[in-house]
């Protein structure tokens, strides 16, 4: 079921949980759920609301300007999103395919409630994938002499189809500290290990090396830290002595696909908040 | 964090949770933590509230006598309960010591916050195991033709202990309806396989037979169904084709171990609300 | 690695695993792996020897000749499977695309070696995914009163196609006992429950009116007893009491993919050996 | 079942198979279990066999003998385990119980066959588990001043109980290199994180710092590398941004105690090979 969500954070005080939920209640809402989180160490509250949207009763700007002025007074931070506003999607891939498709599938079954206006890559392997699905696809070739300029064309192009989320859906360039930071919504990449092992190139071949029993992967935010963002989801499967990297790398396969539209997902409906180096899941 | 928690549910109304958070931020509490759950199939409310047991301004008699007040115009049925009110368990076995040992071992570590007055047994064979932990061990043997007798004093000395939850932690006789329903309060069950299937008798032979590649266990509310009562809890482990019956019931002991310290910590941190056939498991 | 796969099982004697490795190295093989079950309680023996391909020295018909005469003084059932000779599988499907799609996507990703001559459905909907990936598309409605007249035209086609596998991806059909036995050779069925639970007809609907906390799916041989037949893979995902139906379904098709994906490898690898209501799965 | 346990490995080569089960053959053995793995990258050879005990027909003496002429043409290296030798198990302790209890209790139900004559620990609180299970409790207290003199002490006590095996059951104490090298058997360590991450000291709040979704634990035999030894299992938990460090370290037991069972149980039985930096798991 689909509503208004409010994303709501402040410094942690008495009466939050009745302001907020007067404060919508006296203009009429029904309150279809309501999740809250405190985080004790750094004294600070987090709240999700959905609302029924059919309870609306103003306009939404006017909804804005009352919440805005309410959310004043607790120093909150805020943000509000309609179900019919759909998000707008930009993939970046390179040349594995699995989590490309994984993503568009889910988008055709309703799963992943968003547009994908384009799709990004630095190789023109996947542009065939593109094709089945009708989108259109960019090729976008980086070079480390090439990467400063390129990264401003492709902000212009992220800017001109309007993109609100990247998913990185294994895409092997790094991106610049300057071009995440300019980009400045979410950026969500999957990290084909078990963070924090495994941080950096060929995590399958050093968990072989390693020896471990189970492989990984982890979808997280991207920052200028590499590899360093707040996690959204992790998952891993069991391996055994048999299995070479490439094995390792075909099973892991299935934990990307799954992890990254776990956490896309959850972008998508705003159930997530960051809080410093971690996430809140409001599940 | 331990808290003063208000169990409530209603029919689904608007306002709820303004009303009652309201209710308590107006007396002063602060709430540590608030979660709620809408059927909207049946139309039903359900509410879990933590309060800071340092904010409560006035006794415990007043704050309920005021709560039945309020609750009495929203027709809400609900429950409070107090951090300092440890409640009193009794656990019933037969022969395997694996979730007794798990439970009284937990409860040693503070994991599980009750006192555990009285073991009781249909046999003597885990009498050393109370005596190991300084607790009484009631010897309690049942026959098909002194079951109703032996329920009858079974039932007196639960109230003499004044027991608020029968935990049956591998307890191998069948209680009679009538026992159950006269105890009215909590019973939770371990069955040994992943309920509905292999419900009765024999679980892990008739998994084996049928060649399943996972066993499981499941925690329930026991009712005069058997096994048919809410499920609190399960958890599975793979299995494969080497692994004999006498192996599938070795495995199993550790998933019912933990599927039912779960379901006990649960209900003891009144997480568990039942709602029909199914529970509702606050996280 | 690929290999000349030999799967052979016998009443358990003496020297089986002397004997038969004997007969290869002394032929030049080498061995590539080598597994081995006893069931002990039928006394019967299980063994999956892969070969490696370079070091077959003569042909494959006095190779298949020679093991004859050996097998025949022991009484073994075996089979020989060549790196080279690719499966044909018949996808069949109803309306549901997250299967089929899986499958294909792992075909072409080389996961799955096999090859998919046909895609089968007795509705028109997945046409198009047929077309997507080139491959023939062909619609057999079936009623009850058209049941035995398509199905012996069905039989037709799959030998016309010399179909070695069907893999029931959602088909929501039922096959008649005729229809499978005759085909008499595998047929891999996926069932959205975690069987035996859940038998028959919507089980994810049945999954939440028994508040069960996980829900799984299982693949198997599909025989005349419906949901009865061996199992090759089952798995789970946790669920709870917000997950209404269509939720439930959401997060099963997940399971579907990957636990069909996993039988149809292990059977295209010739990993599987049915043991009367048992399979034995080499890993 | 158990049996005569036979662990070889040597350079690949081939007929191994043909050759070790001929040898068995030969002297009339019933081989119960037979497993094998080639290690492809460095070309190596590894074998696990399990005699039927009831077939020795000669004395053990003579059976090794007639191996070690057999195992030196193929440079083997090997080993011989027999059922009824059972082995020596030193658990080593700090302050947290529930690895110990859990060891013991498993000991107890015959799931860990081995002896267990003596408990060290570095501090005396676990002196009463120790007392309830009648164990031999040796109080060994180190400091970076003692440390060397209380190891030699150590080593002999070690001696003096004739130990196969030390687990380290949340032993806090770093062992010297020079200790871990003399001791020269096995040691198990489990370390409460999914290694390689959050190795050394702290990994629950580490965790908790970094903000995963999932924790783990890592069962390795102990080399002078800290944590950087070959990982016998692993296992991982769900946890969300609701879970504080103690939360962490609570969930955590449970991970420990049978990630720690399973890592002695197949050292008992025999099924681990070190090699290099990984093992090899026969399950």
């Amino acid at each position: 079921m689909n509503g208004i969500v409010f994303l709501i954070q402040s410094r942690d005080q008495k009466g939050l949980v009745a302001r907020i939920s007067t404060f919508f209640y006296e203009r009429g809402f029904n309150i279809l759920n309501c999740q809250q989180y405190t985080d004790t160490i750094e004294s600070r509250y987090f709240m999700r609301v959905m609302l029924d949207p059919s309870t609306l009763s103003t306009s939404r700007q006017d909804l804005e300007m009352d919440f805005t002025e309410f959310a004043h007074q607790f120093e909150m931070k805020w943000s509000v999103h309609y179900p019919d506003v759909l998000q707008r999607v930009a993939i970046m891939v390179t040349k594995a395919s699995h989590c490309l498709y994984d993503l568009l599938l889910r988008q055709r079954e309703g799963e992943l409630e968003c547009t994908i206006p384009v799709i990004i890559s630095n190789h023109t392997d996947l542009r065939h994938v593109a094709d089945q699905f009708h989108i259109p696809f960019v090729h976008f070739p980086i070079s480390a002499e090439t990467k400063s300029m390129q990264e401003s064309k492709l902000l212009a192009l992220l800017k001109e189809h309007d993109i609100d989320l990247i998913v990185l859906a294994r895409y092997m360039q790094v991106l610049s500290s300057s071009f995440i930071e300019s980009f400045g919504y979410g950026i969500i990449n999957i990290h084909h290990a078990f963070l924090p092992a495994f941080q950096g190139a060929n995590p399958y071949r050093r968990a072989w090396e390693r020896g471990v029993k189970m492989i990984g992967a982890t979808a997280h935010y991207a920052t200028s830290d590499l590899d360093e963002g707040p996690i959204i989801d992790q998952d891993v499967e069991r391996v055994t002595h048999e299995s070479l990297p490439e094995e390792l790398s075909r099973i892991g396969r299935d934990i990307e696909r799954i992890v990254l539209a776990r956490a896309v997902k959850s972008h998508l409906e705003h159930r997530v908040i960051v809080n410093g180096r971690r996430t809140i899941l409001f599940t």
